[in-house]
């Protein structure tokens, strides 16, 4: 097994060295710009992670890991403007750089450039990558209408929220794992169980991302907090508080979410003290040891090295008690 | 063989067939909505009457065949939105029936969804099926964004505008083809050549549709004419008339160009009349029956079935001198 910097470093030579046509430059610079902006390659690493802890070559899983990976920023690219985000990774989104209609086209680029890179699969597993990849996307999209079906409504239940961060976010991290898993010839159950392991890490993993936009610390979070607060983005911790407020706290809660003329800072404090007085920070907490107590105790079924298992489980902690 | 109906009843058939996830409601139903307004299925009953001369099996080509007509509705749609296009098929579009991030977001799962038609090539060509297509579709994005482009600049050449519509339009009609040839099990230089044939087909089907854009009657062709003219399109007969006009011709063209205050039927009128008196309408029969006899002509050197060859002669004819 390598370190996680070491598998790092083989995808990022792999995003570095994409060759994108000179042009049409509209169409290809915002590709190029978007995959150079970085990003923790979370997917592609798990990917490689796991095809080498079940025995596999890791340069056969190479091509299609950076094919996740292209997904991946697709949808962010696509998210971007359908959520109206002005700032990715700290520089300008790509409809922001240039306009809408070359943030729609680009992105529908990149994500047929990423089938190009999945279908570089070995041939012996490619017709279950691509199944295993498309299906995934599907749900992915899934979970994004949701997610904007959900700003609509005032009644999502935390079951609803949990469906939803599973598609828009956790099954790209099995995804990811089952192609590691598949091009090492992994049986169908490990493929499924490796799988299940990343989705339980992943719903982990969104959770922090709600803890942290209240309670993170900007220095190392990398961006500011609050701002699901300010947009009263329905995260587990506000569907948490919208059903345990009551009272005077249900007013206060009511009175943040729709008085439109008050100072930021203060909706933000506010919030995030009705958050600690409501226990909904805790309820997070909680939540994440139950995800991550899933993820580790299915690790344990799974067939793999001594050394891959211990090298995820060591991933499965960062990525759960990441700051940033 | 069988006839151009029967090909496109059997497309229609499974097309009908496509099972859509009742929920989220907002990313399957627009998917059916476009699938559900028609439209010629030429690319389809291509790849059907291609396996079909090459001694292929069109149960086989049937699923890719299906794919290519998804990936041809989902540019539409993202088309659509780019050109802010308001109406399609006589419907309302679907960012107009609904919302733009509905349609950017059903737009993706549609590529998707064709992507999962396309790898239901048979085994024994399904690499080779995808590479076409991923490729394909690259092309197809360059010339949506070489269209875009030309938008923004008074220096066309007719060069360029007939490498964007080779790229926009022609190149599917090939990826059709080609798909019927290798699911039939051609040799690669008939795959090749019979592609060659439908790209040429392509680009007298694309000048015909300015042709009729403006000389069409609207009882027959569906939509009303001068579309193109109003909204100063750059096409084969714009840029030819730019070309071509000197002196007053010149001076009364720059006007209607770009004199808004300008009644609309006035303004079709006078384009209208001036392209014949520049001879453009002409340039543009001349050039259509320049790529019509390269397809004929490069018909001739396919290994295929005369049966099939005669259908393709016919069929060349019916794309090229449609009125509607």
């Amino acid at each position: 097994m390598l370190t996680f910097e070491q598998y790092l470093d083989k995808v990022n030579e792999v995003i570095d060295a994409i060759p994108y046509p000179q042009e049409p430059a509209r169409l290809y610079d915002p590709i190029a710009y978007t995959m150079s902006l970085g990003g923790k390659r979370i997917r592609p690493v798990l990917a490689l992670m796991t095809c080498d802890a079940m025995g596999g070559d890791i340069d056969e899983v190479l091509p299609p890991a950076v094919g996740v990976e292209l997904f991946h920023n697709f949808t962010l690219l696509h998210d971007d403007v359908m959520d109206r985000a002005d700032v990715r990774r700290g520089k300008p989104t790509v409809h922001r750089k240039w306009c809408d209609n070359v943030a729609i086209l680009s992105g529908d680029a990149m994500l047929t450039l990423a089938m190009q890179w999945v279908s570089k699969a070995p041939q012996t597993c490619m017709a279950q990558v691509m199944d295993v990849f498309n299906r995934t996307a599907m749900e992915i999209y899934e979970g994004q209408q949701w997610d904007m079906d959900f700003e609509r409504r005032n009644d999502v239940t935390v079951d609803e929220y949990m469906h939803m961060i599973r598609l828009k976010t956790s099954v790209l991290l099995g995804c990811a794992c089952q192609v590691g898993a598949l091009v090492a010839g992994a049986a169908a159950a490990d493929v499924d169980a490796i799988s299940e392991v990343a989705v339980n890490t992943g719903l982990a993993f969104q959770l922090r991302d709600d803890v942290l936009d209240v309670w993170g610390d900007p220095a190392t979070f990398g961006k500011a907090t609050g701002g699901d607060i300010l947009n009263n983005k329905k995260t587990f911790l506000l569907i948490n508080a919208l059903q345990r407020a009551q009272g005077e706290d249900a007013e206060e809660l009511n009175y943040w979410l729709t008085e439109k003329k008050v100072m930021p800072d203060f909706k933000v404090q506010g919030v995030t003290a009705l958050y600690e007085r409501l226990g909904v920070r805790q309820l997070a907490e909680d939540a994440i040891d139950h995800y991550t107590a899933l993820a580790l105790d299915g690790l344990q079924r799974v067939s793999m090295s001594e050394d891959g298992r211990n090298a995820f489980v060591a991933f499965i902690h960062q990525l759960v008690n990441r700051v940033k």
